[in-house]
């Protein structure tokens, strides 16, 4: 399973890095920061080598969209936009905070409502999609998105339990939740996946 | 309030970015990845130029020591460990993970129990400290462990109670919360940090 976690200028560190540092730790799995161009800059001016190009999609299993502070430039930025094939039917797709305007862009989210963060939602809405208040992550079938950072974990449980199960999701959030409050946090985490992976199970 | 993030050879990317990503949406903070080489490689082989160099922290308010997969070579390296000065009388200073290994080392956490993750307690109870298992978080005056990747946010949360007050480190963590679940992520978070707020106010 290869995974590409797209990640722009000026980007989310708390969005590309825990996604990718979880999924990294399912045998068999590798997940790439994946850039437009070969350095990237964080949000706090981290410097950062890409380790794939966004070609690298084509082949990778699944493709996370983090968020940054350019993300609503890059969604009204045909030259790019056009680089970023994603392919829903093969690939489980997911799309953090402000990386639903990119999905959203793509014509990913027609008619489906999404997850976001409070300061994006406003742009989510403007864009013609319905924004979750409720919950911090919803699926449709092989397409996700998830709200607010910290949500992250979120996204890396439904991709390991839709391609290995609950018990292997479960298995990397324990090894990272925090001390003492880990069996907690892993049923809090799969509570939240747990509705959407029923309802990918009913449509196969 | 600039806060330096150290971070090394296959550092965890969980532990350094999302702890640098909170402590960075405090207005007049800085917080910056902190490298004993000026680039470093995660251990997922992300290639990061480090922002400042070790001896930042003679002039840093807090410093913060992330794990990583050779946390346990640099906490038996002399040479590198003569290059980490700490001063808890004037710093906050915070060790996550395998962090607590260099914190013991350098002669810190004598008689003090610590906080780390499952994987690195029996290194950490090997070198003589207590590693409580009942809890992510635990300060001690100005010095405070964390376990468990995830309990990163946490640290980020003390340090901003400690210096700008509750209701700052609420708003922070609430910035990044997971939508939908934030007031009871952000009343989770106080409350296991909580205590230590008030003991560091009786010392005072």
């Amino acid at each position: 399973m290869q995974i590409a976690v797209l990640t722009f200028d000026r980007f989310n560190e708390i969005d590309s890095f825990v996604v990718s540092n979880l999924l990294n730790r399912v045998p068999g799995w590798r997940a790439f920061i994946t850039g437009a161009t070969a350095r990237i800059e964080s949000r706090n001016g981290v410097l950062v080598d890409a380790q794939k190009k966004l070609e690298f999609m084509a082949e990778a299993d699944a493709v996370v969209i983090g968020s940054g502070m350019k993300t609503d430039e890059i969604a009204r930025d045909p030259v790019l936009l056009a680089r970023i094939r994603l392919d829903p039917a093969r690939q489980l797709v997911a799309a953090q905070c402000s990386g639903a305007l990119v999905l959203g862009a793509l014509g990913h989210l027609k008619g489906l409502p999404a997850c976001t963060d409070q300061y994006t939602r406003p742009l989510v809405e403007k864009a013609g999609i319905e924004a979750l208040t409720d919950r911090a992550f919803v699926a449709h079938g092989n397409l996700a998105t998830a709200g607010g950072c910290l949500s992250a974990p979120l996204i890396a449980a439904w991709m390991i339990a839709r391609r290995q199960g609950i018990a292997e999701a479960e298995r990397v959030l324990d090894s990272a939740a925090p001390v003492g409050d880990a069996p907690a946090y892993v049923a809090r985490a799969v509570a939240a996946i747990r509705p959407y992976l029923a309802k990918a199970a009913d449509a196969a």
